[in-house]
């Protein structure tokens, strides 16, 4: 998409710069995901990190597949809201001296790159059934679900013990 | 917070850092919305977030309020994150030739801005209850739930409506 050309002039051209976005973003995130683990204390919260990792490049292979199936390009497009959602976990991250207080922030963190994902997600499988495509729907919606569980796990890891600890 | 000096060393210090981050959001937020009602061509998109403006001026309060409830400095941090979602969205609507596409992507963009409020609401109303803060809990628990009611609505106006217009 080139500057000031305005290249988005149907549904189907937003789709597909969605698409293009978020495969930018799941790519990010596999480059993230290890740092995070690396920096987690707690040992479920470490392989949760490492067990998303898995799921992520996996998001990765139905993203290439979505592509193909619908005729389009395998291409990413810079996405700026991931690149700040990972340098502001970086960042918080680095300012944490306490090793519990850094997992809660660590999983503050992942929540909010995993809510990015939700929206997107949700948005795509949307605008594919309106453009007639429940097949790619229907692979999107695979990784959606995922995604929200990926969340509710650690909201669940937040509450039941990292929370507790790093309060205390 | 500086940079390299591990400013946070306890759950506290954490509460307040993420207050300061979402001080910033909102009132970035208050900035973008008047910017994306005036591009909205569907009347009750635009209408929606003028409405939500209005809720977000009083989301900054309530910040405020829970600031001093805590004892703690009224103050803003940059946040990287809510500075990416709402670049992207600028550069994503800047890129849309067709009104009815554009209202969709406008959608897509809110959300991703709702969502990152609702994780990060989530963890303060979490980290304050931890911290025995239920008063400052109850406060963020009102800003959390508009945010959700919001992210509904643009749901079922996108489901309803918006995404059809724009696929046909």
């Amino acid at each position: 998409m080139g500057l000031f050309t305005k290249d988005i002039k149907t549904m189907n051209d937003l789709f597909v710069h969605q698409l293009q976005d978020i495969y930018y973003a799941e790519q990010q995130l596999t480059k993230a995901l290890p740092k995070m683990a690396d920096k987690a204390t707690d040992p479920q919260l470490k392989q949760g990190f490492l067990t998303h990792l898995e799921e992520t490049r996996q998001h990765v292979k139905r993203l290439e597949e979505v592509f193909k199936m619908h005729g389009a390009q395998v291409k990413a497009v810079d996405c700026p809201a991931i690149d700040g959602i990972i340098e502001e976990a970086d960042e918080t991250a680095g300012e944490v001296a306490d090793k519990a207080v850094l997992d809660a922030a660590l999983i503050n963190a992942a929540q909010a790159a995993e809510h990015y994902e939700i929206v997107r997600y949700g948005s795509l499988i949307a605008w594919a059934k309106q453009l007639g495509r429940t097949d790619c729907a229907n692979v999107l919606a695979k990784t959606l679900e995922e995604e929200k569980a990926t969340d509710k796990k650690l909201t669940a890891l937040a509450e039941s013990k990292v929370n507790l600890r790093a309060a205390s």
